[in-house]
C-alpha cells in the first residue's frame, strides 16, 4: 500500500523522449508496470485477466518504431488497462458477472481496436462492477485495501491509483468513471455524450468511454488519439479536439453546483472544497452559486433528483438485455442485479418517458444557461472512498457497495463533458473536484482543468 | 403464385369478432396461415424457422382468452413472422449468414418480447439479406418467383404477400422495411427513427423496426401494442398515437419529391404515379413540386446523394461488429458483404464525420419546411421488383440483387416517418407509394394513408 500523502504517479507522456533517443524503451516501460503489478495487485486486484505475453510482443514493435523515429502517436507503447466490459480480441470479457465466466468472443471493441491502432500496449482486462452495475468486484482501493476503489470502474480506477498502468480504459452510465478515478487519485474525463465509439457497447443512451490517467497530457491524449480513429458513437460526430493537451485556460466564472449531494458530504470534505473555491477566488475566478442566480437554482433544481432519473433511464433500457441473462443462467447474476432487474420490470414505458423527460428538461435549462460561466464545479464524489467489507449474510444487501454517484448523476444525464483532477485530499485519502462544460466542451474542459492542476495548491483537509 | 390482380389480402383486425363469438378462433386462423404455408412456402421460400407447435401452444391460449372475452390486446393470436436478424427465445437467429447458422441466443428481442406480451403468436422467422445488407437469401417475390421480393426484409414482405401470415416485423437501416413491402404488395411502416425499441439491434444510428401488414389497421396495431409495452429505442420517447388506426385525414397540400431516382424510373411506373397525384389533385389535393417552391428544390438537393449518405453511414457503423464476424470466420460471410466492409475500412473518421453532416443538413430543410405541407409523397420504389437470377460466377457481383433503396434512403436519413400503401401495379405487379411526415407524425402519416386507401382507386400501369 502506498499513502496517498507518498503518491508519485506514474505518468507516459514524460517518457517517450526517452524511447527516441535510447535512453528508454517502451518495452523497458512495460516490464516497470509489469514490476509494480507484481507488488501491488495481490492486494489491489485490479485486473482480471493480464496479457503479458501480447503486451511484450507489441511493446517490442512499439520500442523499435520510437526507434527508428516512427511512432504511431504519442501513446505508441503505452501499457493501457481495458475495463472488461469491453471486448478484446486477446483475452476474456467476464464483465464481473458470472453468468459470462466463459466469454471470449475473441474481438475487439472500436476504442481498442483504435488504440491499438495507435500503438498502445493492451495489457490487462481491468475489474468491473457486475455488467457495470453496483455489484462489486474483487478490487480495494490502491490507497486503503479495506475501502472500494468505487465502480463500475473499479479495476481501471485502481490499477491506474496503483501506478500499474499510466492509464486506463472505464466507462460511466451514472457514475462508473469519475466516480472511481475521484477515489483513486485519478485524472479522467467522462466525455460529451458520444464523444467515443463505445463499439458493441451500445447498451444504453447515456453511457460512455472515457480514460483514466495519471496526468491531464495521458488522459487527453488517449482520448484523442481513440477519437480520430474510429470516431464517436453511432450517429454522433464525437469527440474533437486539440491533437495534443490543450493549453490551461484560466476561467473567468464558475458556476459552483451543489447538487442533491451536498447534504451528504461530510463536514471534513465540505472544508476541503471550500479551500479549493477560496484559492479560485483568490485567483479572480467569480464564484456563482445557487443563492447568486436564479440560473444555478433552476439547474440545481432540474437535477435534484439525479440518481432516481438516471436509474430510471438506465434500468429500463438494460431490461431485455437483463431479462436474456437472468433466463438463460439465474444462478448467474447476483442478488443486487436480479433486485434491479425487478425494478425495471415493475417499470411502465410511461415511467420511462417521464424520467427521458426530465432529462431533456435538465438538459435545456444547462444549455440555456450556458453564457453564464465558463463551466460549473463540484465535488467529483462525496468525499473519500467508503470502508467496504462485503455484504453480511442475512441482511439486506448494502445500498451502494462502490459508494454514492450522487456528484456523477447531473453530468451523466446532461449529457456533459466533465473532467475530474486529484485536487484534495480527506484524512489522507484521495478526493476529486470536477468541472462540468456545454456539451462538446471536452477540451475546453480539459484546457480549464489543466489551469486549475497548475495553479492551485492541493487542499488536505 | 397468385398473380398480383387477384391478390385478396389476409387481414387480421375482421376476424377477431368471430374469436369472441366463437364462429372462429385464434387457433383456427393459425392453421389457415399453415395451410397457406404448405402450399405457398416450398416456392417463396419467406422463413428460416417455423415453430409449429409453440405457435399452436400460444393460439390455444390466445383462442381462450379471446372465448372468455379478455384478450390481451387487439393483436391477441395474431401469427406474427419476425425478421431473422431479430433474437427469438424459441428459435435460432441466423441473420442471413453462414456465420450465424448455429446462433442460437434464446432470449426475445424488446419487440418480440412486447408481441409476446400483447398476445400476438410468434410463429416464424422470416429470411433476411445477409445481416441487414444487400447479399440475398433465398426468398422470391410472391407474385413473380423469378424476382426479388427486395430486401433485406425478404421474408416479412414475402410472407405478407403470400398471405401466409397477416402481419410481420422487418428493419431498416436505408432502404429495408418499404422497399420489399413495395415489391410485395404490403402495407409498411417505416417509425420515426427511435419509434420502436431495437433491443438488441442497436447497431446504427437510423436503423427502426416496423411492422409489415396487409392492412394499415393491422399495420398500426402491431407497432402501437409494441411501442405501449417495449417504448422506443434508449433515449427515445419512441411512438406514441392512438390506440386503434387513426382516423382517416384528407391532405390539403402534399409536396411530391423527385429524389435521385426519379431518372430512374420506368416510363409506366412515372405514368402510373402521375394517375395516383391526378387522383388527388381532382380529390382538392395541392401539389408542391421542386419547381414550384424553392424550399422543395432545397430539400430534394438536401437529399440529391442519399444512398450514398446512407451507404457511409452505414457501413462504417458497422465495420468493427462486421470485423470482428469477418476474423473470427472468413469464410462465414459473403464476398459482397466483405466488399462493403472493405469500403468501410477505406473510410477516415472525417469521412463518417461528412457524412453524418450532410444527414443532418438534410433533416434542418426538412423540419424547416414543415409548414409546407401535411406530407411528402413519392414512389416507395423505383418500379416492380426487378428480375433476380442470381449473381454470375466468374462475372462481378450484382449491385443491387434486392432492388434499389434510391427512394427510401431520403425518409432513412431524414429520420422520417413513412408509410407505403400498396396503390399501383405496373406490368402485373405491385409498386408502392409512400406518405413521408415530420419526425413524430407516424399516426399523422397513417391517417393519411389511411384516407388515401380509402379515397384513391388502385392504378394500373
Amino acid at each position: 500500500m502506498t499513502a496517498y500523502k507518498d503518491f508519485k504517479p506514474l505518468t507516459f507522456h514524460d517518457s517517450t523522449k526517452g524511447f527516441r533517443d535510447g535512453n528508454d524503451s517502451a518495452r523497458a516501460y512495460l516490464e516497470r508496470c509489469l514490476e509494480t503489478i507484481a507488488k501491488r495487485e495481490p492486494v489491489v486486484k485490479a485486473f482480471t485477466a493480464i496479457n503479458e505475453d501480447g503486451a511484450r510482443t507489441a511493446a517490442d514493435a512499439s520500442s523499435a518504431r520510437w526507434k527508428a523515429g516512427k511512432p504511431l502517436s504519442p501513446i505508441d507503447g503505452m501499457p493501457v488497462a481495458i475495463k472488461d466490459l469491453l471486448e478484446t480480441k486477446d483475452m476474456p470479457t467476464g464483465m464481473g458477472c458470472d453468468a459470462f465466466k466463459s466469454n471470449f468472443p475473441k474481438r475487439d471493441n472500436a476504442a481498442v481496436w483504435a488504440l491499438r491502432q495507435a500503438g498502445a500496449v493492451i495489457l490487462a482486462k481491468a475489474v468491473t462492477a457486475e455488467l457495470g452495475g453496483s455489484h462489486p468486484g474483487a478490487t480495494t482501493n490502491p490507497f486503503d485495501a479495506t475501502r472500494t476503489p468505487g465502480g463500475s470502474s473499479s479495476g481501471s480506477a485502481a490499477a491506474v491509483g496503483a501506478n500499474m498502468v499510466p492509464a486506463a480504459i472505464g466507462t460511466q452510465v451514472g457514475g462508473s468513471i469519475i466516480r472511481p478515478a475521484a477515489y483513486c487519485g485519478n485524472y479522467a474525463l467522462k466525455p460529451t455524450q458520444g464523444g467515443i465509439n463505445r463499439g458493441e457497447r451500445q447498451a444504453t443512451s447515456q453511457s460512455t468511454h472515457g480514460p483514466h490517467a495519471n496526468s491531464l497530457q495521458d488522459m487527453w491524449q488517449v482520448a484523442i488519439e481513440i477519437a480520430n480513429r474510429a470516431g464517436g458513437d453511432r450517429g454522433a460526430v464525437g469527440l474533437v479536439g486539440p491533437s495534443t493537451l490543450p493549453a490551461a485556460a484560466k476561467p473567468s466564472r464558475l458556476v459552483v453546483l451543489e447538487t442533491e449531494g451536498w447534504p451528504e458530504v461530510d463536514a471534513a470534505t465540505k472544508a476541503g472544497f471550500e479551500a479549493v473555491l477560496k484559492q479560485l477566488a483568490e485567483a479572480g475566478v467569480t464564484l456563482i452559486r445557487r443563492k447568486d442566480h436564479p440560473w444555478v437554482e433552476a439547474l440545481e433544481q432540474s437535477i435534484a433528483n439525479g440518481r432516481a432519473t438516471c436509474n430510471g433511464v438506465t434500468s429500463w433500457e438494460n431490461r431485455w438485455y437483463q431479462r436474456g441473462i437472468v433466463d438463460n443462467n439465474p444462478e448467474g447474476v447476483s442478488a443486487r442485479a436480479k433486485a434491479t432487474l425487478a425494478k425495471a420490470e415493475a417499470m411502465s414505458t410511461d415511467d420511462y418517458r417521464m424520467a427521458l423527460m426530465a432529462r431533456e428538461n435538465a438538459q435545456r435549462v444547462h444549455s440555456t444557461m450556458a453564457p453564464l460561466a465558463d463551466a460549473a464545479i463540484t465535488l467529483a464524489c462525496p468525499g473519500p472512498a467508503p470502508v467496504w467489507s462485503g455484504d453480511v449474510p442475512g441482511q439486506p444487501l448494502a445500498a451502494r457497495p462502490t459508494g454514492d454517484f450522487v456528484f456523477n448523476a447531473p453530468s451523466s444525464m446532461l449529457f456533459a463533458p466533465v473532467v475530474t483532477m486529484p485536487l484534495m485530499s480527506v484524512g489522507g485519502l484521495p478526493v476529486g473536484v470536477q468541472v462540468m462544460g456545454q456539451q462538446h466542451e471536452d477540451a475546453r474542459m480539459t484546457g480549464l482543468a489543466r489551469w486549475m492542476s497548475e495553479t492551485l495548491k492541493p487542499v488536505s483537509a
